[in-house]
């Protein structure tokens, strides 16, 4: 089965409801807000979710998978994405008994839920299915840079960190070139992309030597399109996944760059050292990616969540005015600025 | 079993002996010239290995494994490293005949011949080792930048291109290191370097979240040294390998660097697209470097095989005047410029 294929999901989050930690889980209900049906966080129970992640009105938090049958769900989806992506081990309660009521089991996690015996032979006991989308498979392809000959305009989001909005980012440009009529493709790379877009590659998850093959294959089948929007992963200065940035960037030979940059943020992600600045970042990116294909930043996307409005307008105003760069926030203000910017760099109607 | 308990080893080349294509086996000719028994190349029966390779005086090239029972062999050696690392059907037969004398396999192919199911039965059948050495195991590390914190100084070479010498200047400098008194390491991070070694990670076969966690965990095993060479892997540049080689630069921290090159080679080996200048890789290595930890190039090693003596001095010469760095040629005229740049940088006696 395809991710798209479950329209009844209870989302496990299991108490990380309001941080970071739930990118997942929240991202899903920002995308597939008519395909879940409830939310499994016993610390969170009866808490309106909009007043913990800012949007799923009306979607209840539950305390067990028994509360949710009443919802008739097809599949429990696992909402979480931690470092190193293991399943932490009280979660396995949830699972077996999601799996003994006929759910099937969505995960984007590292590890593979069909490697756990217990697991696997409950799924086919119960006659349900594991979807482990982070899983490349048998993936063994090296990029020669052929995904520069391709007639598609590709457009990749790049970050100064990790969990700065790429694929938000990703997500709001594809549909505001919609809006203006492009045939706009988006392409997953992570495991959150694919279960809203319901294809994709994992590219973290493929053996290093192929990562780049990974981003060129996913553009080749985008071929035809007018303009693809391609989630970045990491950063090219993260300690921890800046290959696989890299590889990304390499395999994609993408024309255009949209920068994301959360105001504030000088350290990365569970990284003690100082992070470079954005105007490293936009330098250190626009060179690498010419080392392969003709490449510019087109703009900037900040994530300002957490800040006034005001103090919002402030920090675009500032960092289009440090960057040279159009700047939004296109959860809060929209994409307008970076299509405009787009239409002008590839001549686009 | 280590690679280094293998003492007896004939080393399969199969009409690739003269080529690129057989860098692990003329490594192995080159470093671990006593425990080779004979080179399995039919196309080459008979001839010098010294007229096909420059080296390995003495050691004979048969035709069949029967042939090589003469020598006691108590391994076969796969000398090749293709693009993908796939196992090309004709050598099934050698496999299953070396097998059947009782002979192990040592492979660096990223196609793992445990997982073959012929290979593997055969082997269980006749008490052999099928012995992997690029399978990394179940790692699933994520670098924090921690190296940067070892009291070991770490020196990474790093290439414009694939074979251009990165692994022969990285063990050629740790013999020379030793020469001069210091407690130097080599650090393997491929294939060829674990079979010469003994030990290390094949990080291009590491899924590539964990890249740098490889590299970050190589770097703790030598911790307590005065210096470790780092082998280095791929380009920043390259089309297919550019993320494995910014996992391991971030995941190393290296404080040097030793920039590897061949003169006149201007595109990336199977890639049709021109690649960056030397001076281009060595700004931008740096730069990437530093986003990190304060490093600098420390040196320049040139791969001028094929050229008299008279142009690899011209060639050096060319490069140390445009790089302001002092240049070799490792093999051709040993490792002292390198030597007395790092003994400088590092105030080592």
């Amino acid at each position: 089965m395809n991710c798209l294929d479950y329209r009844r999901m209870v989302i496990l989050t299991d108490g990380q409801l309001s941080s970071l930690g739930a990118k997942t889980a929240s991202s899903l209900i920002r995308y597939r807000r008519e395909h879940v049906v409830a939310v499994l966080d016993p610390q969170h129970v009866g808490q309106p979710l909009e007043g913990l992640i800012g949007w799923g009105q009306g979607i209840p938090v539950i305390a067990s998978i028994e509360q949710a049958l009443a919802f008739e769900p097809d599949s429990l989806l696992i909402g979480i994405a931690p470092i190193g992506g293991k399943l932490p081990d009280a979660w396995r309660t949830h699972l077996t008994a999601a799996i003994r009521h006929g759910m099937s089991i969505v995960s984007g996690l590292h590890m593979l839920l069909r490697d756990d015996d217990e697991l696997s032979e409950q799924a086919r006991k119960h006659g349900v299915e594991l979807l482990d989308v982070r899983d490349p498979g048998p993936f063994d392809r090296v990029a020669v840079g052929m995904a520069a000959e391709l007639p598609v305009k590709r457009v990749l989001t790049v970050g100064t960190d990790c969990a700065v909005g790429k694929m938000v980012a990703t997500l709001e440009l594809r549909a505001a070139a919609r809006r203006v009529g492009w045939d706009a493709a988006f392409v997953a790379t992570g495991q959150t992309g694919i279960m809203i877009e319901g294809w994709g590659i994992a590219v973290d998850r493929v053996i290093s030597d192929f990562t780049a093959g990974a981003a060129e294959w996913l553009c080749e089948q985008v071929a035809d399109r007018q303009i693809a929007f391609i989630e970045g992963q990491g950063s090219i200065t993260h300690p921890g996944y800046s290959g696989v940035s890299l590889g990304l960037l390499h395999g994609a030979c993408p024309d255009a760059l949209i920068v994301c940059h959360q105001p504030g943020r000088d350290h990365h992600h569970g990284v003690e050292k100082r992070s470079a600045s954005l105007l490293d970042h936009i330098a250190l990116n626009e060179r690498l990616a010419n080392a392969r294909h003709p490449c510019r930043v087109c703009g900037v996307s900040l994530y300002t969540a957490g800040m006034s409005d005001e103090d919002a307008r402030a920090a675009i105003k500032a960092t289009a005015a440090e960057t040279g760069l159009p700047t939004t926030d296109v959860v809060r203000f929209g994409c307008d600025p970076l299509i405009e910017s787009l239409r002008e760099a590839f001549e686009l109607p």
